[in-house]
């Protein structure tokens, strides 16, 4: 278990796209307001993740290695709308940001996060960082497994979003 | 991962009683109609499990061990409402029965299940069992962690369930 504390924004740049990345496929078994449990096939490992709310940018996090096929069969039999992502790191000063590059029915959606140790950690904000989101659970994965991007009304998108 | 087939029943007699006992822990991190997330501490031992319905008796369920100190967390902060029981193996014929005996909100409440090869497998049927309950979906743990049996309404308890 680790408490996590992360920070969302929209990206606004291509600053971001040199560095490697990797393909990420994930479902969620069940999604609330107050926490989710998600499956992920990262390469040939799967993982089983509960995350519980503490606050929008703090959550309860306690994450566990599964067999590949165990996770392979939850995404195509148990989890509703499963999705991918490239994922990029991206280190920026003393933090590294996780560049998250949505596809399928999120395609459009480029969503970048810091890890932080408190909230109100400062951080050096890279070029091609984008306004904050952190606060608008439309942007959790969760909450995109159940409401695409690519379906959002129009008016409810923001520039920032279509870099 | 496994397929579990099980059957379940109300409990009409004491003939169980003698059998050696376990308190089991648990909560649920989410219910629905087609999956549950469970959490366990049964012993020393921490257990995060998935079930996804396929029929009233068959489900898809993938278990694994967790750090005992996460479950009681999770027991604690993450699941709205943890229930205990003392679950007893019954040998009878060629089966093993789990016998639950419901504790707190649940007291008064006993019910057995048969683990099955498939739904249709004959089963010897021990003295002290009461009526089937397989497709009544009250009486699956997830239900009555949120709709505890003490608060039922009267006209919906049986009488078998009142050994």
């Amino acid at each position: 278990m680790a408490m996590e504390i992360e920070r969302r924004f929209l990206v606004s740049g291509d600053g971001w796209r040199q560095a490697p990345g990797r393909v990420l496929k994930q479902g969620f078994i069940a999604v609330s307001r107050e926490r989710v449990v998600r499956v992920r096939v990262d390469g040939e490992q799967g993982w089983l993740t509960v995350k519980a709310m503490v606050t929008d940018a703090s959550r309860l996090e306690f994450e566990y290695p599964i067999p590949l096929a165990d996770a392979e069969q939850m995404l195509a039999q148990v989890c509703p709308a499963a999705m991918e992502k490239i994922r990029r790191r991206v280190t920026v000063g003393a933090h590294v940001w996780e560049v998250d590059e949505f596809f399928g029915d999120n395609a459009g959606l480029v969503l970048a996060e810091v890890e932080l140790q408190d909230e109100a950690e400062p951080f050096e904000r890279p070029a091609w960082l984008g306004a904050e989101v952190t606060a608008d659970g439309r942007y959790t994965n969760a909450h995109l497994s159940q409401h695409p991007y690519s379906r959002w009304p129009q008016g409810h998108t923001t520039q920032d979003a279509h870099s």
